[in-house]
């Protein structure tokens, strides 16, 4: 089952299932109650498949990434966390804000919460996920580093439109199955295994819920793997995921 | 004038303005327009004053935090955000979670934004301000340093309950003449003068509007100085800021 948000012709945005070509609408996320008449695909603008309470970013949870850098393999999964205002969705146009220096494009997993959970084993992890999307983690890799005392994580990826998620939420997949693949105006520029990581989805879904409540529609980004590069205006990014689709922008 | 938020005995959740022992409800958070009838205050729970879209929070922001410290003075504000899941307000009990060590609370003035605002000079900056709450942002300082090579500030400041407003929004406030003090049971445990600021908030507001776009309702807690301190459960902790008032919470 495929969850989506979108615009309509009328200006009023809608939540709900992608089935024969068309949105049906339901009351919220997840929720099993109709909430009005089917309008086609073709007619409606797809938005960033949810507005998330909490936008979490991982870091350093593959093998590979872990193991080219030089960097030790975690006790707990890193995470920083993107303001909501850097949320953008399919067909967006991304600006680079002058003067930041390098941007990097991240293709990411994400996982879309689906139940309010708190200090969830994970072995039960699973029923809080409502699905997958797929996310691009845009990256100010000069912001990040530039004080020597505090690296600014939340600064580097936080800029209007660094966090595009999309094109839909895909329930019932089997995440290590999955391969992330970015392209910059239709060349592959990274490709990986999401059965590369170092914490699945289940797990980072119990060990975050001890940190904190997590609750309906946040999303949590995997993190991503080798092959991240800068980005310039005027590209076309797109992540894509085999059984999620595609996800594009274009940086301005 | 005062904004607050609160819980009726029927439930509901009203905001609005703090007048003559009463809450005068309002449309929304700055809202002039009127939304029922006044509610006397002995009669409704005092909330956090509002649920922010961003709670973001600054480090290393005092002069004499710096200099005690040896941090050498920041270019650009350093910050990290805090989920709204840890948020809560006045009369609240904070659970500190078993496993995690030490608990700090670090009394802050928080600004809540009242205009939405990207890119605006500082010398504008002040239009965009709705006025000034009382933060705690309550930081697990192990969970910050457990990993060499990632300081977990989302992590440590982010356990629900952590992030402590209220007990309301004041407005037309000169913040170069407010004090913040802590007091555990009853006793004073920190106090410092805002004017000892690094960056001030027009400054902080100014220089974070260019990262991204600021929100109504959005909150920067602007961060602490001298004296933060290790807290434990029973304790009860206060941080009042002549003019605001005081919000105390319950250590479990």
């Amino acid at each position: 089952m495929e969850w989506a948000r979108a615009r309509k012709g009328d200006g009023s945005v809608v939540t709900g299932i992608v089935e024969g070509g068309a949105l049906h609408p339901r009351a919220a996320l997840g929720a099993e109650q109709g909430a009005g008449d089917p309008v086609a695909l073709a007619e409606v603008t797809l938005l960033a498949p949810v507005v998330p309470g909490k936008f979490i970013g991982l870091w350093n949870n593959f093998h590979a990434a872990a193991e080219k850098n030089g960097w030790a393999q975690p006790a707990h999964p890193l995470y920083f966390l993107k303001p909501v205002t850097s949320l953008a969705g399919p067909g967006d146009t991304v600006a680079i804000p002058p003067d930041i220096g390098r941007v990097l494009f991240e293709g990411e997993l994400g996982v879309v919460i689906g139940a309010e959970c708190r200090n969830v084993p994970a072995d039960e992890a699973g029923a809080a996920i409502l699905g997958y999307t797929c996310v691009n983690d845009f990256t100010a890799l000069n912001i990040l580093t530039e004080d020597p005392s505090f690296p600014q994580w939340t600064r580097a990826k936080g800029f209007d439109g660094f966090g595009v998620i999309g094109p839909g939420i895909v329930t019932g997949l089997d995440w290590r199955a999955l391969e992330v693949k970015v392209t910059v105006n239709g060349r592959e520029r990274q490709s990986y295994a999401c059965s590369d990581m170092i914490f699945g989805p289940e797990e980072i879904v119990a060990r975050l819920s001890k940190d904190m409540t997590l609750m309906p529609g946040d999303v949590i980004a995997c993190g991503t793997s080798l092959g991240a590069m800068p980005v310039k205006p005027g590209q076309e990014v797109e992540v894509r995921i085999e059984g999620i689709g595609g996800v594009a922008v274009r940086m301005a």
